[in-house]
């Protein structure tokens, strides 16, 4: 035993995707030391997903010094329940889409160290708090855009948590009343998640692409096989439809955000997902579109940034972050 | 001098309306010891308005037995900023319409006590947390219904101020978007205010009169003359037109809650304020309506309670809430 046991550098991250779980071990700066993964839906019951996850980490442990260097491990995860540790009626997981997983509960028994976990978008806020464009800040919002629309709300330092673990469910207020709304994958309809989601886009271009005649090389494809990607590529090539598409998706954020300040007032908005990509593209008509909504007392407040964490590693950093947290 | 000499058992709490200025002396059970009053607006300068209230608030301070047994000061007052004590741009307040008045400190230089000074709703929802309904609770929103709507916001036991000190403006999320939106006094169109405010409410009932020929006994009135508690007076006589406007106005209380629970997930609704007197047929609406558009992940799980603040006293209450926090 030297003078060095009791350090514990580094923390495990679980980006639990519904395809891919990736590990990673991750020092305070934030470089990935480690990683590893398995797939997701491989696994029937949730005992052998945990076995086989072990199994998978034990080299990347022995490749950092072992488990006494490990403080924690951070789990960001879909339906994730930071104040029990569970995953709940996680529709896309064979072994949780039809009750509660103390998941949590469970890594921690098998590894020996602490475990907390959270949903994805809470995961992606702290990793912007702790390595990313949030450091240094006590209120802000990440709004991740992709599948669908999810939210990590920050106010005086803390994560929102709420009442029963699942405050921040900003891509499922409603944008569009009444029977004009678009379904939602929630049930519901008129949710911001029906228009500004990566499927959300691909709508919005079918609907345009119906309505009107107006040209466009997203003509060139199959209506169904069109995804926002498509409509970024169209639109970085100066296709004016696609341009509009975009301009559509970015007002409704704005007007979004709007109202989320009345809520919170954060000095700044964070977007982080796959289609955050498209740059200005989709920024410039938010942060207009939010001016142009917002209360007077709170123009020109916000800021309105890009995701600072690598895209990559990004979701895997977000679930370490939570590792430092218990 | 005896060992009594540093117990200070009191707050003064200060309601600073458009019109009257109330003060009160409280001690830690919300028990209003002593109170006095002056008008808001008599005073062309701050320094005429603090040096009137501190010769009004002299005889009840010696009632209680002098400034030595008073903790602090707190003043829920409308544009009030947390974060520097001062109230800015305040349209009715004619020492403070056109500038940034910072009465905390004027106030506490001339007391020698401490004073923090938050908005009225903020103020009634910390009266609420120390003395009312929401006691024991964490996370928890208290909607103000009187001339406007405002809103005090409580997440995680604290009250969300925001990154500049104005979060919590619930009565401007927009529930009616584009040109159908009924104007607001912020400016802007479709505010939840426009409609759920007890001037929103008798706008909804000239509305539906001047629309239809249904029988109503608020057809004996002027129409310009009618006021929400008309409104709820000939609806508590059965009369069917008021019921339904109450249940508009209610079918968009529990619709914009619906949203509400979707950034902070509280464990309870309060409602605060003159409209609320008219009990369930407000509150019935609001209930059913927040069911049906909430979330599934959400439903059954929020209350929604009426102030436990006597009406009278709730805003010199409220507003001494916040002199204990100092």
């Amino acid at each position: 035993m030297n003078d060095q046991t009791n350090i514990k550098p580094y923390v495990i991250g679980l980006d639990l995707g519904g395809t891919n779980s990736v590990f990673g071990i991750v020092d305070a700066r934030g470089e990935i030391k480690a990683t590893t993964a398995i797939k997701t839906g491989g696994y029937e019951k949730v005992e052998d997903y945990i076995k086989a996850s072990v199994e998978a980490l034990q080299p990347i442990i022995e490749h950092v010094g072992g488990i006494d260097k490990i403080k924690a491990m951070g789990i960001g995860a879909p339906n994730g329940n930071y104040y029990n540790g569970t995953i709940e009626f996680a529709p896309n997981l064979p072994w949780a889409h039809d009750g509660i997983v103390p998941l949590g509960k469970l890594f921690s028994d098998a590894l020996g160290i602490p475990v907390a976990l959270t949903n994805d978008a809470n995961a992606a806020a702290l990793g912007e708090m702790v390595y990313g464009v949030a450091r240094g800040m006590k209120n802000f919002i990440v709004i991740t855009l992709g599948t669908g629309v999810g939210s990590g709300i920050v106010v005086n330092g803390q994560l929102l948590y709420g009442h029963d673990g699942f405050a921040g469910e900003l891509g499922h207020v409603i944008m569009v009343r009444g029977a004009e709304g678009r379904s939602c994958g929630c049930g519901r309809s008129g949710c911001l998640e029906a228009y500004c989601s990566a499927t959300g886009v691909a709508r919005t271009a079918r609907e345009l692409l119906a309505k009107t005649d107006r040209p466009s090389i997203l003509r060139e494809m199959n209506p169904e096989d069109i995804t926002s990607l498509d409509v970024s590529i169209a639109a970085g090539k100066g296709d004016e439809l696609a341009k509009e598409i975009y301009e559509f998706t970015g007002h409704m954020l704005g007007e979004a955000c709007a109202d989320f300040t009345a809520f919170s007032s954060p000095e700044a908005y964070i977007f982080f997902g796959g289609m955050v990509k498209a740059g200005d593209l989709i920024m410039d008509p938010i942060k207009k579109s939010y001016e142009e909504h917002v209360m007077n007392i709170f123009k020109g407040k916000a800021q309105f940034l890009v995701s600072g964490l690598d895209g990559a590693s990004a979701a895997v950093l977000g679930a370490s972050a939570i590792g430092w947290e218990v």
